[in-house]
C-alpha cells in the first residue's frame, strides 16, 4: 500500500475529503498521511516509506533528500519556479494542470480580452450619460499576442480564437500548434507582438522568460493595446509598463500576479488609471478536480506508466 | 438584368462599394439605384421595375405597394417588428442575418457574461486598494437562462457553453438542439429562469414575448443574478425590474436596448449603481459582411432558390 504525504498542512482540510474520494475512485488503496506524521515533525512514518509527496513553494517541507523512496513529487501549484531551486528535490517532480484551473485561466483570460476589446469601462463609469452608439470592431479585427503555449496558454488562445479573434502564439521553443500560426524565438516574439492589440503574458518564470515585455517591447504593441498578466509578475518590467502607459500608446494593463504579493498599498498600479489589478485570482487549483489528477499520476506510479505533467529540469518548467 | 433598389438614403454611402463587390463576386449583373431615382422620388425608375428591395425600418420608403414585381424585400436589420405590421408590405421578406451582426452579438454576450461572472467591477473600480483573493466560482457552476434561439440565441448560448457555462435555451416553440438542454412553453420558461445566474434575452419583440421578464419571471432568478438583454427594449418590465433590483435580490442588469432610445438623461437606468447601459452597441450590420448575404438572396432569387432568412408573416419574425 503506498505511502502518500500531503505537505502542505495549510491545505489538508480542503484536500483530505477530495482526494480520499478521488484515490477511491481511482481504485488506488493508499496510506495518505499529513506532514505532522513524519518521523521529524513528531510522527512515526519514516520518510523513508514515503511513495509520494504533494507540496507547494509553501510548504514546510525544505529538505527531501530523506524521502529516498519518493517516485513522485507532485506540486499543488502550476508553477514550479520556487521549488525547481531546491537541490535537494531530485525525485521526479510533476506540475499541476487541474482542469479547473485551466478553466479559470480561460474564462479570465477571454473576460479580460472582452472587456478590453469592447470597451466595457466606458459604459461601467459613465456618469455623463454619454449615448454614442458606435460600434466596436470584431475580435476579427484585433490581433492578440499569446505568449506562452502551454496547457493554459494554450486553452486560452483556443479559447479566443473560438471567438474569432486573430491569435497568434508565441513559445522559446517551436510548437506544432494547426489552430493558429505560431511563432518561437526572439525574432519571432518581435513578429508576434507587432501591431497586437492585446497581448497576454502565461509563460513560465525562468531566467529567460523575465521582463519579456519591457520597453522594446511593449513599444511593438498597436496603440492602445492592453496587457494582460496572468502568469508571473516578474514576466514585465514594472517600471518600462508604467512608462508605455503614461508617456507612451499602451491603453491599459490587467495584472493578476506581481513580483511582490499581495500588491503593497503604496504601489503604483493601484492609483493608475490604466491599470486594473486582480488579486491573483485568474486560477485557483480546486481541490476536487486536482485531486483526481493526483490520484491518476498515483495510479500510473503503481502501474509502472509515465506521470502526467513531468517537470523539465533542465528548462526549469 | 435585376434592378436592386436600396432604399435606405442614410446607409447608401456605407453600402455602395461593398454591395457592388459582393453582388459581382457573386457573379450577378445588376441595376443598383438609390431611392432617389425611383419615379416619385423624380428619378426614372419605375417601382413596377424593381426586383428587389432593400430597406430598413428608418427607410424613408412606406408603400410597397407599387413594387409590383419585387421578389423579395430584404430588411437590412435583424429586427423585423417595425416593418412587418406595413399592411402594404405583401412581398417575401428576409431579415438580415449578417455574420458580423452574429459575431458582434455573440462578443457582447461573452463579455457581459463574464463581466458579471468574474465580478469584474469590483476591480475596475477598487478605491481602497482591496487585495481579496477569493477566487470566482467556475463558469461550469453558473446556470445561463438563454431566452430566444434564433441565430442570434444560438450563437451566443453555443458560445457561453464553449466556456462551459451551464446554458438553458428557452424559446416559445419547441426547438431540436443538441448542444444543451432546451425549454418551450410557459412552464418551460419557469423552469429555465428557475435558479438562473445569468439571463439573457435575445427574442424577437411580438405581443407574447413582451415583459417576458417582469415581477414574477425575475422572482424564479437566483439570489445576485445578472440581466443581460442585448435584444429588444420590451422584453423587460422596466419597472419591475428596478423594483427587483432595489428591493429583491436581482445583482444586476447590463442593458443595450431600450423602449425608448437614445434613453432619455433623466431614466433611473442611467444613475443606477446595479443598472449598466451600453447604447445600442451589442450588434451593428455591418455592410462588408451583411452585403455577402443581400448578394447571396438575390442570386438564390435569380436561379428561382428558396430565400434565406424569410420572415414568416404569421408569427412576425
Amino acid at each position: 500500500m503506498p505511502v502518500i504525504l500531503f505537505a502542505v498542512p495549510a491545505l489538508w482540510d480542503e484536500y483530505h475529503a477530495p482526494l480520499t474520494e478521488a484515490l477511491s475512485q481511482a481504485g488506488i488503496a493508499a496510506h495518505l498521511v499529513a506532514y505532522h506524521e513524519i518521523k521529524d515533525q513528531g510522527g512515526n512514518i519514516d520518510p523513508s516509506q514515503v511513495d509520494y509527496i504533494l507540496t507547494a513553494p509553501t510548504a514546510p517541507l525544505v529538505d527531501y533528500a530523506p524521502f529516498t523512496r519518493a517516485k513522485l513529487v507532485q506540486n499543488l501549484w502550476a508553477g514550479v519556479e520556487r521549488i525547481t531551486g531546491n537541490a535537494t528535490l531530485t525525485q521526479p517532480l510533476s506540475r499541476m494542470a487541474d482542469p479547473g484551473l485551466t478553466e479559470g485561466m480561460v474564462e479570465w483570460v477571454v473576460g479580460h480580452s472582452l472587456r478590453h476589446h469592447l470597451g466595457l469601462d466606458r459604459y461601467t463609469v459613465n456618469p455623463d450619460r454619454i449615448w454614442d452608439p458606435t460600434c466596436p470592431p470584431l475580435a476579427r479585427e484585433r490581433k492578440v499576442a499569446m505568449l506562452g503555449l502551454g496547457v493554459l496558454g494554450l486553452a486560452s488562445a483556443r479559447a479566443l480564437k473560438a471567438l474569432n479573434f486573430n491569435v497568434t502564439g508565441w513559445s522559446r521553443t517551436p510548437k506544432d500548434i494547426k489552430d493558429f500560426p505560431c511563432e518561437h524565438g526572439e525574432d519571432g516574439l518581435r513578429r508576434a507582438l507587432k501591431g497586437a492589440d492585446i497581448v497576454v503574458t502565461l509563460l513560465p518564470k525562468t531566467p529567460e522568460t523575465e521582463n519579456v515585455l519591457n520597453a522594446e517591447t511593449l513599444a511593438l504593441l498597436a496603440p492602445g493595446a492592453a496587457v494582460l498578466n496572468p502568469g508571473r509578475g516578474p514576466l514585465i518590467d514594472d517600471e518600462a509598463l508604467l512608462y508605455a502607459l503614461d508617456h507612451g500608446t499602451l491603453g491599459h494593463a490587467a495584472l493578476d500576479v506581481f513580483r511582490v504579493e499581495p500588491l503593497p498599498k503604496d504601489h503604483p498600479f493601484w492609483a493608475h488609471p490604466k491599470v486594473t489589478v486582480t488579486p491573483h485570482v485568474a486560477a485557483d487549483t480546486r481541490a476536487a478536480t486536482a485531486s483526481v489528477l493526483i490520484a491518476e499520476n498515483i495510479r500510473r506510479g503503481e502501474a509502472g506508466e509515465s506521470f502526467l505533467h513531468l517537470v523539465d529540469r533542465v528548462r526549469g518548467y
